[in-house]
């Protein structure tokens, strides 16, 4: 274990102020003039009209609580898809579907994005993602792009180190990055070690249904867990978890955290977690089934590694996993094969927490260590197996051989890159030609918004040599990011008619407003260029009730053609819904001002957008 | 009048179908070898690492509630600003400034942004922008680029028509798009004409304090505003704005506000109107001095223009202001000079609701009718004031010669466009360069997310013959948008210390938790890679309260570093602010969960921000 050479918090911060100060240019992109097939930087990120990108890029919002949608190779900005956070363009938490979802909860931090896989493949069907902030997860469906359901997930405090799902989308684990007690009860820190633990969910997708499922879940010790990867091929029944913090701090995490000369990966197989619950192996806790590994045994081992590791990443073949100690400049090959054995033979060091250790040596394929090359953060994989690691503090990403651990190549990127992504990177087959860096430090990179700054993420061109051809600013802040081929996602354009939808109607003459006591439903229509709210009235766009009414409008686009969406406002009522093509939104709220209150499509729709209005009119309480 | 060929809902709907079902690809953009100085398209729009656009571009966010700040050519997006609806990201609706600032509301839908002018160019220093949705005016500064002030606008319902600001920002006027009752009270449509008003507010900002204030209001008469655009030079005392349903129509708008063959253009003389004011020249409603142009005469006068008109331009040199019925094919350029002579000899064809109609004949200047082009909406201008018109429905740009009125040039764009800017294209001098078309219809211009389409925006090279060089995605919706030369624009990288501010502390051991009653005050810190809420704690990172608190957290952020920012979230808890380096930020809430909370900092600031956490401990209550 020479090769970790621990930098200490003072030494790390030099770095990071040298990295920050003196950020280079160097890997300016020049234009070259084109001759025959070779393109300028320029021409190879330029997607002219009337054709589209090659890859779809998903990237976490971070704490915006979104997802950002990019076109690659333009790194155009295609949509920003609201998921944990309301969106008031969309009436994301506003209609009656996305509120009930989003629960109380107006503020997310969403994390590490995750495709749904077939045999190993990204399969263009679904995409997950789990929020930090309120504990969360939640599942997009791909044909519309739209959140389709988001479970809270108790026991637990952050699941940062999630979604990764496994080769044919049985689970997605959600390990937690901070330990509480269970049930998030009040426990003093001084019985942090006692008390406080780190729990893992194990998520199932119910893909009829749409919904999300947590089948059980997993007391593990009280440490942070950071990321994670599934296992592929011969290790596609596993899965690998960072940890830092086995110190088991309590407080300035910074000093106390990075005491240890290691940490440890978690290792763990699912199918035999699986058959534990089904054998009874738990218990319950607050309506989840736990797994104590110090009382039920089996499927969970510990990797030494070098310590505060962040990504740990899995070889496409299936046979390594790569993690490295963030303040360390080593990287470490782990072999699933050599693992394998190791528990077969039992070969333990003790255990933490009932859970046994193995011994680094027997689980250690290569260490591997770039010359100068500093916090190494996370690694992504080409269509050749090559790896492709982050370097935080030296700034740059660099090439390297799993099979030999020699360094191939090395590219500088503008600032401090976490995260990076190459295209279908995390699938069986990565599909090599683009790599994008995501830095977390922009500087000066582009035109100044003020003290906030914008993150950069860095198109790098990998079919040669490595070198950065787009750099684009990004709003708050993509953590990982995924690449899937354009064309594996099949939207819908329209919403089908839904018949049975009793809250739908399709046709003008249907337009009512129903009363029943103070509550009132109406059924209304939206349309090029006017509501219809009941066709019976003289002024059919008009909707009049008493004041402290509980009202409720349920509204239907039926204009069946692509790209025409209607928005429905009530000025100064602070809600705005969109309805798509074909589809039906609901709306709820109490009529509790008294007045009059314009209504009006919020899309521009047509020529006569500006026509398509009514009024909303309140009858003060006598 | 004859050049107006009314076209009728029918004929307008077919051409529109035709628009969408035919949109055509003909402008595809194609690569050329670089020879010499020519660059290709792509080269044109490429800004390399180490390089920075050469324009800002602020495009409202409609229904988004915010603003969308882009870079030109490159038409990268930077960064999203939140104006009228909260952002999770930066915590914006979420610290106690914000939040006072946002008021009930959290969705807005943001129209016209306007820069701050001197001497009627841009000066860089402001951005005014209004809310359609909820009545509301916002400033942002853009050396922070954060919003400094909101203010309701009373006796008004969606300030469509707005903000333009005078030559040197002594005004921003904000006409509504809706009639309401005065003080939005409820009146019966019956009564629509006698009790129903369309309200302009006369608006001064207080640059020392950064504040709006409404400083007059007219109440107009019941019809819609819809654009309106200040004088300049030898017009600069005056303003105009489009109106439309003069029918005075109560439903149907679609139909029933396109039956006159004119609406009118509201030309005002707002030194005059002032003048009125200061002369008492008002009556007292809602704590608004309101102008009623039939009891309180002069300053504002009627033109007739084509029916259902959008924007009104006024030309660079402030001779002109161009009108076009979008419902007409023809364009009507008005003369200033004519109009002021038409007043000065009161020509005067009646009047409406008390305000004299001047004679189309006598302020016409010149009718242009560019061949077969349908829709015409907004108008823009270039350094050698030649004028470009969008065509909504013909989907295109028109550039054409106001002196003469004679066609110059013609591109197709994709599709729909709304508004279009040219670069400082609202200002007394233009710069020519680009034009960007703001277009209501993507179609399958982009990679598909779904049935809700993203907008686009296209860059036009205006510097030869038009040509489209970029087409980007943009998020739902810009209606409008201003360009700027970058280096206008001052921004601060690092909030100074304020020792004036006494919830900032700049000093570790400083940090303190203040306890009175169930208040709990904390006075943090935020550094790479730490909280400090209580130095003399044993754990300084820890904040423990009772159950039912009432807690307030001031944290501020010691980093002095350009981009260092700091974010402050207590998981479970639905909060996220954000302190920029220097800034003091405040958050405050009641501790109504007990148990045991991470604290996080949200925002990647360095190697060891993960590491960067603390707890909230909640007490429950006995």
């Amino acid at each position: 274990m020479k090769a970790w050479v621990p930098i200490t918090s003072g030494l790390l911060a030099g770095f990071l102020a040298a990295t920050i100060s003196f950020g280079n240019f160097s890997s300016r992109t020049e234009n070259k003039t084109v001759s025959g097939s070779t393109k300028s930087d320029a021409e190879k990120v330029y997607v002219p009209f009337g054709k589209q990108d090659e890859y779809y890029l998903f990237a976490s919002g971070g704490h915006s609580g979104q997802m950002f949608i990019y076109g690659v190779p333009s790194m155009r900005h295609i949509r920003t898809v609201p998921v944990f956070s309301p969106d008031s363009a969309t009436g994301y938490g506003f209609d009656e579907h996305s509120k009930k979802m989003m629960g109380d909860y107006t503020w997310g931090d969403l994390h590490h994005p995750a495709f749904s896989e077939t045999n190993g493949d990204y399969d263009g069907k679904y995409m997950f993602a789990t929020d930090v902030g309120n504990s969360r997860a939640a599942v997009m469906d791909l044909k519309t792009f739209t959140v389709k359901d988001i479970i809270n997930v108790p026991n637990t405090s952050g699941p940062h180190c999630a979604a990764f799902v496994t080769e044919n989308t049985e689970y997605l684990f959600l390990p937690t990055r901070f330990s509480v007690p269970l049930g998030s009860k009040y426990e003093p820190l001084d019985d942090y070690s006692k008390k406080y633990r780190g729990v893992m969910s194990a998520v199932t997708f119910d893909e009829k249904n749409t919904k999300l499922n947590i089948e059980y879940q997993v007391a593990l010790p009280p440490w942070s867990y950071d990321l994670s990867d599934a296992g592929k091929k011969v290790s596609a029944d596993w899965a690998v978890m960072t940890t830092y913090n086995t110190e088991e701090a309590t407080t300035n995490l910074e000093i106390n955290a990075s005491q240890a000369d290691r940490d440890y990966i978690v290792l763990f197989n699912w199918k035999e977690l699986a058959k534990m619950v089904k054998d009874g192996q738990y218990e319950e806790i607050d309506g989840q089934k736990m797994i104590f590994p110090e009382k039920h045994k089996g499927g969970i081992y510990l990797v030494p590694v070098a310590k505060s590791p962040h990504g740990v990443d899995v070889t496409p073949d299936g046979k390594y996993f790569i993690a490295s100690g963030k303040l360390a400049p080593a990287l470490t090959v782990f072999s699933f094969e050599k693992a394998f054995k190791a528990i077969e033979h039992k070969e333990f060091a003790g255990d933490r927490n009932g859970i046994p250790i193995l011994k680094y040596e027997s689980v250690m394929e290569r260490e591997v260590n770039p010359e100068n090359a500093l916090g190494p953060l996370h690694t992504q994989f080409d269509d050749q197996g090559m790896a492709y690691t982050t370097m935080f503090i030296s700034s740059e990403v660099v090439k390297w051989d799993p099979k030999t651990g020699k360094t191939l190549d090395r590219v500088p990127v503008q600032y401090s890159p976490g995260h990076s992504v190459s295209a279908e990177g995390d699938t069986v087959s990565p599909d090599g030609k683009w790599l994008v860096a995501l830095n977390k430090i922009a500087k000066d990179s582009y035109l100044s918004v003020g003290p906030s700054h914008p993150e950069s993420m860095q198109l790098i061109d990998i079919s040669g040599k490595m070198k950065v051809i787009q750099s684009v600013p990004v709003n708050p802040e993509p953590h990982y990011a995924q690449m899937i081929k354009a064309d594996k996602i099949k939207t819908i354009e329209v919403y089908e008619k839904d018949e049975k939808n009793q809250n739908a109607i399709y046709k003008q003459e249907q337009a009512k407003i129903v009363r029943n006591g103070n509550k009132v439903d109406v059924y209304g229509i939206a349309m090029r260029s006017k509501f219809i709210f009941d066709v019976k009235s003289k002024r059919p766009d008009v909707i009049e009730v008493n004041e402290g009414d509980e009202v409720t409008i349920h509204l239907t686009n039926i204009d069946f053609d692509e790209d025409i969406t209607h928005g429905f406002a009530i000025n100064s009522y602070n809600l705005n819904i969109e309805v798509q093509p074909g589809q039906t939104n609901t709306v709820k709220f109490k009529a509790d001002k008294a007045g009059t209150f314009p209504i009006y499509c919020t899309n521009f729709c047509s020529a006569l957008h500006q026509e398509m209005t009514g009024y909303f009119l309140v009858k003060p309480k006598q």
